[in-house]
């Protein structure tokens, strides 16, 4: 499809603006008019270039960059941890966080949204979480066997989906610093 | 508040109504209509006993039991973490995650639906796995220090949400028991 309308900077602006209404206003709630006025776009352009609200979507997500685990790699898995911990600002979380909560919902009824989701978002994070694994597994730091190490997507995922609905306070690197030294790496009898 | 229009019976149906259509449409597409239909009832009646959506939405939320976590106490952490999961049954479990994906954007901006959904169905859980917990540590079963105590109710409920986000599969027992025995009582030492 021709994307040759728009500037790599304005479709980047535009991604950005998809992402932020997700959070504040959820996917049901996303129209075309709300991204054209936030991005100063027009609607022709949107429907033009991109067809529909879940391409527009799912095209949102593709560019919005996951950190890169896979490629940390310090030495020990509590480092490769805090590493990851530390390079996703608390602000980003928050976006994030609220991002998801903006299409919980959505992908329910939306099958296409959350392949996109899984595609884009989930699964590099558990390919990076699974090399970072594969490497503490071969310096010994944990038992090839241990059940626990098919779990750490979940209870990374879990960690930052459940605490703002336990906890009046949403994410952040102290927090996700505590888990991972109180949960996740005695799990993985480190 | 008169409630003497409908019968405790009808009165329990219509609530369940609420907490399935929550989990088909999420708060956003949730209506009174919707709501009327489903629960063979007049919307001239829900306004009239309840006055709102929200309030309904809460009061259905009140309604909706949670198991009573506090009353197991089978005499070791690991039979109450089984006990606890063997009491909620595979659909339970899949309605009850339907519903928090409805519901999921929707308190970001209801504040009075987030407080409901805490005072009812977390804050409950928190309690009951705390008093589980006390009692573990007076057995001796966990140190009184172990910093994983303050997050297991974010395991739990994270285990929970993560699960259909990660893998294409929603959440059962038999995923449930391994979670508690691969990460939860390890995290705690036990």
């Amino acid at each position: 499809m021709a994307r040759s309308r728009l500037t790599p900077q304005r479709e980047s602006e535009l991604y950005q603006a998809v992402i932020d209404l997700l959070g504040e206003v959820g996917y049901d709630g996303l129209t075309m008019d709300a991204i054209a006025a936030r991005s100063h776009s027009s609607k022709a352009t949107l429907y033009r270039q991109w067809g529909s609200k879940p391409e527009l979507v799912a095209q949102s997500l593709r560019h919005h960059e996951p950190v890169r685990i896979a490629e940390i790699d310090t030495g020990t898995l509590r480092g490769d941890f805090h590493e990851m911990v530390a390079r996703t600002d608390d602000c980003r979380m928050e976006k994030d966080s609220a991002m998801m909560r903006g299409l919980a919902h959505a992908i329910g009824d939306n099958p296409e949204l959350l392949q996109a989701l899984r595609e884009l978002l989930i699964e590099p994070e558990v390919t990076g979480l699974g090399q970072v694994l594969r490497r503490a597994v071969e310096r010994g730091e944990v038992a090839a066997d241990n059940p626990a190490l098919d779990l750490v997507p979940h209870m990374m995922i879990g960690a930052v989906v459940a605490r703002p609905l336990i906890e009046d306070r949403p994410v952040d690197q102290a927090y996700l610093m505590t888990y991972v030294d109180a949960v996740v790496l005695p799990a993985l009898g480190v």
